[in-house]
């Protein structure tokens, strides 16, 4: 008797002899090569196609013929005309496998396929989704033999997809819309099959009559204080099919975390006030993604939520009160799984799965865990720095031996706040500025606006949104371009014209101020950056180095290898301008990156790769946690990164592609009232 | 050295050697015996309370001397003091173990304690609550060392109470109000957790500050078509602390359960309907019971329903549509295990537990479910027959071997409607009745008064109430005792007043009545039994009958060992009369018990007993169904069983206590118009 045929699976080079005439489904799952299927291998879902290949593989050792499969047969034909096939794609479910083969799974056909993200530095996503869809033929009721339609739905899918029935359990609402499904679906249904990464059960979210293509969608949603971010995202392929943000509407209740903290002490039902309005307010936010990408509500299975702590707990209905004072606890510092109903939210399905990424600590909540599912810091062997800038920065330190984090109040000078003409990141706001070292005129980018300020038909370009204000890029880079411009000292003290040479350095009460750009001839504003404007800036700066000067000390390094800049706000600071203004400690310049959104990049990843949740949730008990508001030395590094870039550390990576010019400016005439009484990190 | 002393825990025998200075609870921990214990060994609780014996014990080898245990202590006669103590009682966590000891566990300090049921015949329920109560005492929050307070009070139950921290979920609300109890109770904190008993993950229901007493409830509750009834029951002891039933409102939409089929299937929106209106009904009756027991709905953590699977279906919110025809399919048989909240059940703690017994099929619902859980025929050597008898009769019959289950279309003539003076049972209705085998002449009793119609003094009594109509036992005597006066003939023939010899039976058209009680004289109702109710009786009894006929063929038997009347109407029905009308086969009348409600006394057990609800479900499997309404024998035993007591069956049994007399009544002016054309079961 002949051998049986050898199949080798492509690209996972797996391979095992099979009898003849087996499908190439069948061994694909008999060889555990990751080949999807929906319908079962029925010939419905088509998610089976491979490629078979022909002549000789010496690598391999087989030569492969053409008449190593079963010929093409009705049911791949009544498809191809249906619905297309490439040529040279067969469907798994029908080849049978005849003489040895060569078969090549193409990415579409591979649940566990890799996704490229967007950002080059950045790795694939794996897909491995909680949720998956699962054609079914459920049999009959026989009144002989009475049992449950649900029953016989388990016992179907115990059979026909092997999972273990007694883990199965119904979503809210699917037992009532089981029996109409089972019959408008002729006894066959599809069901949205969701299996828990801690608990194992495997939970029926939805259910479809007949055959359902899906696709099935995801929600990945960033609670920020300031704006909600969500993503809806395709579970079969990662991909981004509609994305939007809105404003927090707890902002109402108070600008910054600290005053929604005081806002739930002090007013009684204020916290559950806060708890509905951003319920509220996400639900929309899903509603008109869903509505936009024209998916309906049923067909979203999941969402995945990161934020900080305090947007945590007021999320899941906690009073925050505990999050305001020492020593910071949170009420749960694990992930939270949920169901959409607990969060009020109506326009996902009931059932929906939500799952909330774990706290590191009382300050450095899911959204820096999301920073670190993006970044892995514990697989790095650089000591790489991860800073995500925000109204509070969330600073991770470390490489696969140890990771620590830490949170730092940095104020929201850096989102344009508390700058005398500042503005959030909008269209009119001045995002990017240089500064001519010899003649200290500047030159600036608008948001909106496509050309730098001294280019030809500027001032016809910019005429749409008129020039309103310095967002908070805007205002590191003016800060950093007038140090190295010489207008600016390392102290902070702006000069006055006679020493700068310029007569931008005007008078402003007993300082000056640098006019970046004067509009009030056209009845706009005037742009300035005033040493009040400098002094915010600079206690922003100090608190974050600190921060990350503290997670040095304790690591016990005083170099980093890299620096990640993470945040929406991260990926518009120019590194150079960053350092020169001493935010960041010392690195080569190429070797600090943005990682653009790494939070929602996070929440993404947990939502697509169910294996993550898990992993995350392990890292985050073996990141060591470091408590800036009561550790005495952050105070020390907090007045020493006060000078720009700093007053003892000597950044010579920085030195050695910028001069920073050395002048000193008297201080007769400096320190504008406010600045001095607050030098102390806002808490 | 000495040998370790030897410890002997009565009743359960166990023994074992501890070291010298153990507590007898650790002792008891140590060697599986069954302590209480709330507070973990901390002397709060006094749960453990034990009685040391003294002497010689030949039987177990022993001497017990006067020091076998360590010194009444501090902290037992504070407990003394301020509580009580039963004089030679220690508390199992304080005295130690110093020498060979002989400790007796009284009741109260078991947990799997047996409760003896109230019925004579009754075994008893082994206490075995899901939901416990655990004080623990949490770590406090560490701000270097940053861990939340859910995952502090997870480790501890670990620590202090072995609870798999991986298993433990917070209920909903919980991690709500998590904060505030630990500061409260000063990081100590009395938690109700509740163990699955299917999926083994342990939900923390409720939070306490401090130590927290309890009791704990828990709610039994029987959906019946007519009524609903709830048993308010304390889950330490299974007592029944509080009962009442109010009136199913799904009456509103019709009498019977196939009406409300037709409800919903005729009306848009009628099933959800039905739905709100018996889930609020349930939600007032648990707040009224609460409110009369002095319960908060904090204390009531689980509920256990019970209902037919019409009832099951609107209960969950599923349309009961497919049980109106066959196949007769119900959408889950399994057991369905949800929170109060799933069922809008506000009366509840928000993540009570609601636990529904599964279907045995489409017509014989988790009603006969708990009946079998309360009556365990498996577990009988005696060929068995249980019948609950209601609108529909659940009929099961069985011994260890095998169990069979049917139901059978009864209709509610048992119940007092489509009789001519039928009547719910109510004050005014006559329940009870002999007639005089040679005068013919009747005496009765009526619910509401302590006298039979014959005795001194029964008019004045009665005056209170009136005599409004005859109930369902009523008619039930009533028919009997004319057949065994010779006033109905075996066919049901009422006989005309020249062969009966009594006045009382009077011309009806073209048929006769027997006149129970003539009220006209004071304006009040004349009532009779007439031909009708007698031809609606036997339409009754005969769909009983030949439900128990078919499962006797299907077993194999021609006679059963001994019958269990259950249902609340059970109660109340003289075994005697059921007889001679023939609604239950022969068998010896003393073997003719009443389980009472057993419907209700099975939700009972579930609720007290983990281990039944497992066991319950595994038995509803092998339980074999048959569907009377396919059934082609079913309708000869229906034609059959018109005769009373029977055509062709002997009654043997019956004939040795009773002379049933044989008349035949002219059948020339018989029938009345109505009851010939239905002489099918209705459906």
């Amino acid at each position: 008797m002949a051998q049986d045929p050898l199949v080798i699976f492509m690209p996972s080079g797996k391979r095992g002899r099979v009898p003849r005439g087996t499908t190439v489904l069948s061994a694909a799952r008999r060889l555990g090569v990751d080949l999807d299927s929906v319908c079962g291998g029925r010939g419905i879902c088509s998610k089976c196609q491979v490629e078979p290949a022909v002549g000789a593989f010496p690598k391999h050792g087989v030569t492969v013929t053409e008449d190593a499969l079963s010929e093409w047969n009705a049911v791949e034909e009544r498809y191809r005309q249906k619905r297309g096939l490439k040529p040279g794609r067969r469907l798994g479910c029908q080849a049978r496998i005849l003489g040895d083969v060569v078969i090549d799974v193409p990415p579409e056909s591979q649940v566990h396929r890799q996704v490229v993200r967007k950002a080059a530095t950045a790795r694939a996503i794996t897909m491995d989704p909680a949720t998956r869809l699962l054609y079914v033929e459920v049999a009959e009721p026989d009144m002989h033999a009475p049992s449950g339609d649900f029953e016989r739905l388990k016992e179907a899918l115990a059979a026909q997809w092997q999972v273990d029935p007694s883990t199965i359990r119904p979503g809210p609402g699917v037992l009532a819309r089981l029996q109409e499904a089972l019959r408008k679906g002729d006894w066959a249904v599809t069901v949205a099959l969701h299996r828990g990464h801690a608990d194992e059960l495997e939970r029926i979210l939805e259910i479809w009559p007949g055959y359902h293509e899906g696709p099935l969608y995801g929600l990945a949603i960033d609670v920020g204080s300031t704006t909600i971010a969500a993503h809806l995202t395709n579970l079969r392929d990662g991909q981004v099919v509609e994305s939007a943000g809105v404003m927090n509407p707890q902002i109402r209740f108070g600008e910054d975390l600290m005053s929604r903290v005081s806002y739930a002490m002090m007013n009684p039902g204020g916290a559950a006030e806060m708890t509905a309005a951003v319920r509220e307010a996400i639900d929309r936010l899903a509603r008109e993604l869903a509505e936009a990408a024209r998916v309906e509500r049923r067909e979203i299975l999941e969402a995945v939520f990161v934020c900080n702590p305090v947007m945590h707990h007021l999320l899941l209905g906690i009073d925050p009160v505990e999050l305001g004072q020492a020593p910071f606890a949170l009420a749960t510092s694990g992930s939270v799984t949920l169901e959409a109903r607990d969060l009020d939210l109506a326009s996902l399905t009931p059932g929906a799965r939500i799952y909330v990424l774990p706290c590191i600590a009382g300050h450095v909540g899911a959204d820096a865990a999301a920073v670190a599912l993006s970044e892995e810091p514990w697989n790095s062997d650089d000591m790489v720095l991860i800073v995500d800038v925000g109204t509070n920065a969330e600073i991770i330190l470390g490489n696969h031996q140890r990771v620590l984090a830490c949170s730092s109040p940095t104020g929201p000078a850096f989102e344009g706040a508390q700058i005398s003409s500042g503005q959030r990141a909008a269209p009119g706001a001045i995002e990017r500025v240089e500064i001519d070292p010899e003649t200290k005129e500047p030159r600036f980018r608008v948001i909106g606006c496509d050309k730098w300020s001294d280019e030809e038909g500027f001032a016809e370009a910019v005429a749409a949104t008129g020039i309103t204000g310095i967002c908070g890029s805007g205002i590191i880079e003016a800060v950093a371009e007038m140090r190295m411009a010489g207008i600016v000292d390392a102290s902070g003290l702006i000069g006055p014209p006679e020493a700068t040479g310029t007569p931008r350095c005007v008078p402003e009460g007993r300082t000056y101020a640098y006019v970046l750009h004067d509009g009030t001839g056209d009845g706009g504003p005037l742009i300035a950056v005033t040493q009040g404007d400098i002094r915010a800036i600079q206690l922003a700066k100090s608190a974050l180095y600190a921060g990350a000067r503290l997670l040095m000390d304790e690591m016990g390094v005083d170099r980093v290898d890299r620096i990640v800049l993470a945040g929406a706000f991260g990926a518009h600071i120019s590194p150079k301008h960053a350092m020169v203004l001493g935010m960041i400690p010392d690195c080569p310049l190429e070797r600090v990156t943005s990682a653009g959104n790494a939070a929602g990049t996070g929440a993404r990843i947990a939502l697509c790769n169910r294996a993550a949740r898990a992993e995350i949730e392990a890292r985050v008990r073996d990141i060591a946690k470091i408590e800036t508001a009561v550790e005495p030395r952050f105070q020390e590094h907090f007045v020493a990164a006060n000078a720009i870039p700093h007053a003892t550390d000597p950044f010579p990576e920085l030195r050695r592609v910028v001069t920073l010019p050395e002048p000193a400016f008297n201080a007769h005439a400096q320190e504008a009232g406010g600045a001095r009484r607050r030098r102390r990190p806002p808490r």
